[in-house]
């Protein structure tokens, strides 16, 4: 079992973390985490630092965007998660941030990997896009073997030939995991299918065939969003979603 | 809504499929159909006509399977549905089984969907193993148009660089193609993972994302199987999936 | 060795299929025969039976497609190929090509395999988008056991995430076949690429790691093509494409 | 035109980097080096720092591999390139070694492709196992925008659902990068089969279509390498595949 603030990952409990692709300001964060808050999310995700296909994308606030994202954290008492990209960062993550993400195009970054391992801060690592699942045990390994045992594994979609969704959630992926590995098992259905639409019966998908927990974009409003706007939910949808989850928690005889 | 006897697919109802990949002998399928029966299987399953990557293989027992295949869907009351590889056999099979199988590899075979698009038989069609979402909606189209409008969509796993699961179940597919069509969608989580104990955690998740059915391979000693034995569930296996899959569908509104 | 009309495939000889993807009309078919036969190529290729994903895509002229091409062979003298999807055109295909064609749908069509194994007709077996090089084998050994060991394979590209290229030309399948078997291996780089200007280049690549000819897609005027008309090849640069394989063809110690 | 020492790449000249996959030790680099530069190699490799997908692999010699790298570079008179795998080495490296490579899984490393860009060195880029042309491009261009344009494109495979290869080498890359971008574009048929005797085809093939130069990975004794020996060339299969590299290049209208 692994805890971010008092969330335990891998318990009866089933945990969900949601917010916002990027930080983009005080204000939108905020609003998006009492939104999610409200409706029953129990952690906070949303990146400072974010890793894009394009130079000429938005970046991230970077360190404005941790302290956004500290501050947001202390007023509404919910813990975070938020991605670090670079060991150099690693200091003031841990200062503003329950939670260190290691994102799918870092995965196999063992300085990256190394570097949280050697801190005792919870580590959510997502599965690379094209990485084995057994690729994935091992990059956890690098992160237990040296040292830091709190590691989630985050299932977040392949590359295949499928064109139709952003990528190829791998729901296959979390009874598999779960029979190889004690580590928390959870979804993020929302870089998973691309499609805001798909998120919520993928996230139901995912209860069911047994995480232990689910990582949704929300924002206050996915029409401006900087990044991942199309995927993102709005958080009426949101408030829609966690309900529509609990029979199915309750199902998997766990609760929300 | 489709029928096969009288077993509705696409209703409140969630419908289960279940029986052996290949008829072997009499024995086996009798045994099997009685198994899946009594924990309540709607349809079954049993190959005649076995497509196989090997002209070495055990290709099936054919037309006298099909006739094993008419005496115990007689016997027991349960219809049927088996796989066509040739327009050759279309009426025969027509005669001894309730239900069409256009298999994975046939699913872009155009003569044999044209074929079964003349008759009024129900047919599931798997999506092929490289087929893209529009790909399959678009052979449905093709038995669709040639006068045959009952279709059955079935999810059964792409291929991907993953190697730890024999195919990639792409549960993503359910959803996407809910949106899309109004035909029932059911998913295979017995070729879509090839692995016995992937199968439950799979068909649950199954049911929470929105599919009309499942279709699971069940063998009566998976041990003996002449093949696909590995992915087979024993009897008791799938007693206990039916069991575990009632709360899941009761959440999801339906009933088994 | 095996032959279309007189035109050896696994010989010193490096062997050149080229013409329109569809049959569209004698005078169509007639203008590319000429152009093609006059670049230097030695086998027409041409569609009478168009399998398409869409029901609503042209699917060929059938019947006269056949006819057409049966008189232009022998007008030019040209050794001809041309795909079967059904067994029930497989007399008639015998009668007007010298060649049949199992495109990349129909890899594990197995009744047709079997069908063209039952000839002593040459048979360009397509890998299918989704197949292994080892299940392109055995489909092959479909054929050879069923009698027929005239048999070419086509490497024509695979289904994978990229989607800059229509498919993945994948040319390790050249030197892994001719290690495992005895049988001519043939390259079509205009499916394989989906792309015109990356025609030629592959081609070449094709020659260098040993395939022992390669299918090319040309077209009178390929802005009017009824198929395929954004990767076929202008005549012009069908004859451009033949010069510069030369050098190639004799850095491998073959002719053209 | 990019200079890795005095050795141009994308001009008239196919230049050939060969080595071991890791440096060793000084003796087992010395002899190795020595094979391939009689051979005809241009430059040399060698990895010091190797991301390993295991923790409990080697992970390279490190710091005493890079001074042994610069010595034997320093001896023979032979430029080399060596991974970077943390922007904490960058300065070592770049005073033992002439060129950084960004390896396939760090292909999208934001912080190290933006401290290289920093340098003015030669950056080899590897193509990462599931990365589109497009987002190699955009990965090149980290690079490019942050001030350094000496960058080498490199195709090193791509994972598919083939098996039979360790990876799919993906030569569609070379013609298309070339189309796209001003870039030398290098193959690597080494990793991009994973297969001793598919390289030598594989290079040739890379010069048919355009390859502007090679890199190969050659061990004085792959029965004993520590990592990557399946896949590496004994220095006699250099010797021969230099001799045999040699009418394709100048049909190539380029010089070896």
């Amino acid at each position: 079992m692994v805890h971010i603030g008092d969330v335990p990952f891998g318990s009866k409990g089933f945990a969900v973390i949601a917010g916002p692709c990027s930080i983009e300001s005080r204000e939108q964060l905020e609003q998006t985490a009492q939104a999610v808050q409200t409706a029953g999310a129990h952690c906070l995700r949303g990146g400072a630092y974010k890793p894009r296909s394009s130079p000429y994308s938005f970046q991230g606030l970077g360190r404005e965007g941790l302290e956004i994202l500290g501050a947001v954290s202390a007023s509404l008492g919910i813990p975070t998660v938020t991605e670090i990209v670079d060991v150099a960062d690693l200091d003031a993550i841990a200062e503003h941030a329950d939670a260190f993400q290691i994102g799918a195009r870092n995965m196999q970054n063992y300085t990256l990997l190394n570097a949280v391992g050697r801190t005792q801060k919870p580590t959510l690592l997502k599965r690379g896009p094209a990485a084995t699942l057994d690729e994935l045990l091992l990059a956890a390994e690098y992160v237990v073997s040296s040292g830091n045992p709190h590691v989630i594994l985050c299932e977040r979609g392949i590359k295949t030939f499928e064109r139709a969704t952003r990528n190829t959630l791998d729901l296959n992926a979390v009874p598999y995991l779960k029979q190889r590995s004690h580590l928390p098992v959870i979804v993020d259905p929302s870089h998973g299918t691309g499609i805001r639409g798909l998120v919520a019966p993928m996230a139901k998908a995912a209860v069911a065939c047994g995480a232990d927990g689910v990582m949704v974009e929300v924002h206050v409003d996915p029409t401006r969003a900087l990044s991942d706007g199309h995927q993102s939910l709005f958080p009426s949808q949101f408030d829609e979603l966690m309900r529509s989850l609990g029979p199915f928690v309750e199902a998997a005889g766990r609760t929300l």
